[in-house]
């Protein structure tokens, strides 16, 4: 008896041009397009295995090691369903194929980077759970084609469906068909591009992204300024600073449009509110880093965004990681070594500093735990279909117990 | 020899239509018009003795017992040159007049809050300003005339020339002549309006309100939104609502548009944060204990209210605030017993307690210090013309020496 099963894993991405608002919530249409960085697999992935069989009793699926129910007709099944119509039309046009759409399927999947850290494990987790179906099924759909599936488990997921810089373009078709990611360049375009990531504590569980921008897109009045005068010249100018490598307009904008998404979500009702005190010092750091450099004569050197929590992600040149982790480090000191996996550092030992000239006073510095980790990574790949000798699930086609 | 001398006191008053830009800087005429509601100056208030004498060498003012310098073509002297300028009609319309226009004049203001509350302490002192200067040169001029002058020492000063509910309307003239303030509603029409003010402590700086409110008109593109579309039709509505004494309609807009000033200060670049983790909690305390009110059938009980700067504005009608003060003090303990200077909790001790149902949950609580202060206080009168026995300058013509 053959075995059909696949493996891959899938990125993160962080929007610089945030989604927040749905026009259509059962196919996750969005108010406007979105544009976001793939953070490199290497640091951050989701992994999924899929396995067909006709043996199975039904599709299940297991995260993170323990089994979640798949509601008919949620946002899993929907995937599921969609992925199984591509592979119909495969096995319609070649009667020889095995008829994988008519098996039940178990899917395994975990993440590297615990839910708890806030990153947006939903993206990954969707665009490696299509991934592997459209590698078992052997689909020949392109990265865009899986993204209009994907973005209905998880609007964001459908960015993660490539590598590099990724828009997704919200379209304008009822049906959704037009709404799907494209690649604006890829990694090898722009590899420079890292990212560290502050893992931000808080007391309080926020809104989620899901019922917050709804709440937003039904009693924000500015929503709808940022969405038809806003974001439509954002989506170019960023795309042409992208393009053009031009670290300081991408930056910019970025952080424009980080900031405008939070200020819709204060102009809910009630407001909802995702960036804290750290999250603040944070954004006066990097303002403060800027300006010193650009009251200099160069240019802005980092670009904080914040998606739906607290976290900050820095994005910078490599080259700047070495002033920017060493001025974290001295507003939030760590309690753990900070871990130089990119040998940014060489034997020297990382401690915080600040920049000669850098005004100390625009933060106060927090206590051990307020940032509670920091993940240096960079611009990354699109999803990966890995060997058998990583997959999840074992020879009896359920998930191996690991380690 | 006569003795030219008048004393006056001003209240404070708070935004509910937030006043944030201006269309001309010097003039100080407002990019959209602002509403606010004026506090009790039984609890509140700044004091102003103004002086008028040949003998004296120059204009001089004293703030808070310090001398100040009175910067030419700055916005005490230009309000000191206006006002002299009204009486010289005064004088030129009536030969018998004492040319009090040509004498130099002394002005002595206290404001009896410190200024460190962070409580719009300029609004009350340019508002007492202009009206011991009023008093002193027996001028004719209306409180509406009277606030084009504040109005150019600090905007939102010309609000406080009335009690009651104030407007200030932003006009369109370019010389400002339309730019002025009216009275919505009078004290008496609706003296159950109470307000609570949580003094905050604040670890940074923030940006000053006249730099901010700038940089907010040069950088945010959701700022003329809201001047354009957003504030006209609130104005209407709050206006209507305090002439039916719809405090849940009055509540609801308040709220939306201390976040939407809030939202359009962070839409700005650099991004402009007033609100701390204090504020945000406080504003979680009070949209649970609406909701909490709402769900029971009830209406909204309380409007929180920013200005720019931590503290909180809690406006409620007087029967709510016997569970508002003992809600604040479960989650801010005070160092100090609460000050029932209004007589809400008769004999009975003051102790933190939540209503029935509340979820505890939405916000933690706070150490001791992190609202440093509550004043509670209710919507006042006008200013005051106050007897001689409250004169802030001697018979030398000088600061008395307080005690």
């Amino acid at each position: 008896m053959a075995v059909y099963q696949a493996t891959t894993s899938a990125p993160v991405n962080i929007a610089c041009i945030k989604y927040w608002g749905k026009r259509d919530t059962k196919l996750i249409l969005p108010t406007n397009s979105s544009l976001s960085v793939t953070l490199d697999q290497d640091h951050l992935r989701s992994t999924t295995t899929s396995r067909a069989d006709p043996s199975f009793s039904k599709d299940r699926l297991w995260l993170n090691g323990k089994e979640e129910e798949i509601k008919e007709g949620g946002r899993t099944a929907t995937c599921i369903k969609e992925m199984k119509s591509l592979r119909k039309q495969v096995e319609d046009a070649n009667p020889n194929e095995p008829k994988l759409s008519t098996y039940p399927v178990h899917i395994c999947s975990r993440n590297n980077f615990p839910t708890a850290a806030g990153l947006a494990s939903s993206a990954a987790g969707f665009a490696a759970l299509v991934s592997s179906l459209a590698a078992l099924y052997a689909l020949p759909a392109s990265p865009s084609q899986l993204s209009l599936i994907s973005r209905q488990g998880s609007g964001s997921a459908c960015r993660s469906l490539f590598g590099g810089f990724v828009a997704w373009e919200m379209g304008t078709a009822a049906d959704g068909s037009d709404s799907y990611a494209v690649e604006v360049a890829p990694q090898s375009h722009w590899p420079e591009i890292h990212a560290l990531i502050c893992v931000v504590s808080d007391d309080k569980k926020g809104t989620s992204s899901t019922a917050g921008m709804q709440r937003t897109v039904e009693t924000s009045p500015l929503l709808q300024h940022r969405i038809k005068h806003v974001v439509p010249e954002r989506m170019k100018a960023i795309k042409e600073a992208i393009l053009a490598k031009d670290f300081d307009t991408f930056a910019k904008i970025t952080m424009q449009d980080s900031n405008q998404f939070h200020a819709v979500a204060l102009d809910t009702d009630p407001p909802i509110f995702y960036m804290n005190d750290v999250s603040r010092a944070i954004i006066a750091l990097i303002v403060e880093y800027n300006r010193l450099s650009v009251e200099n004569g160069g240019k802005v050197k980092a670009a904080y965004t914040y998606d739906a929590g607290p976290n900050a992600v820095i994005y910078t040149p490599k080259e700047n990681l070495k002033e920017i982790i060493p001025l974290i480090l001295k507003y939030f000191p760590q309690a753990e070594k900070y871990n130089d996996h990119l040998g940014l550092f060489g034997t020297a030992s990382v401690d915080g500093a600040v920049p000669a000239g850098f005004n100390e006073a625009v933060a106060k510095q927090f206590p051990v735990g307020a940032v509670k980790g920091l993940i240096t990574t960079r611009v990354g790949d699109g999803p990966r279909v890995l060997g058998a000798e990583e997959a999840l699930i074992g020879p009896d086609g359920f998930p191996k117990q690991l380690a």
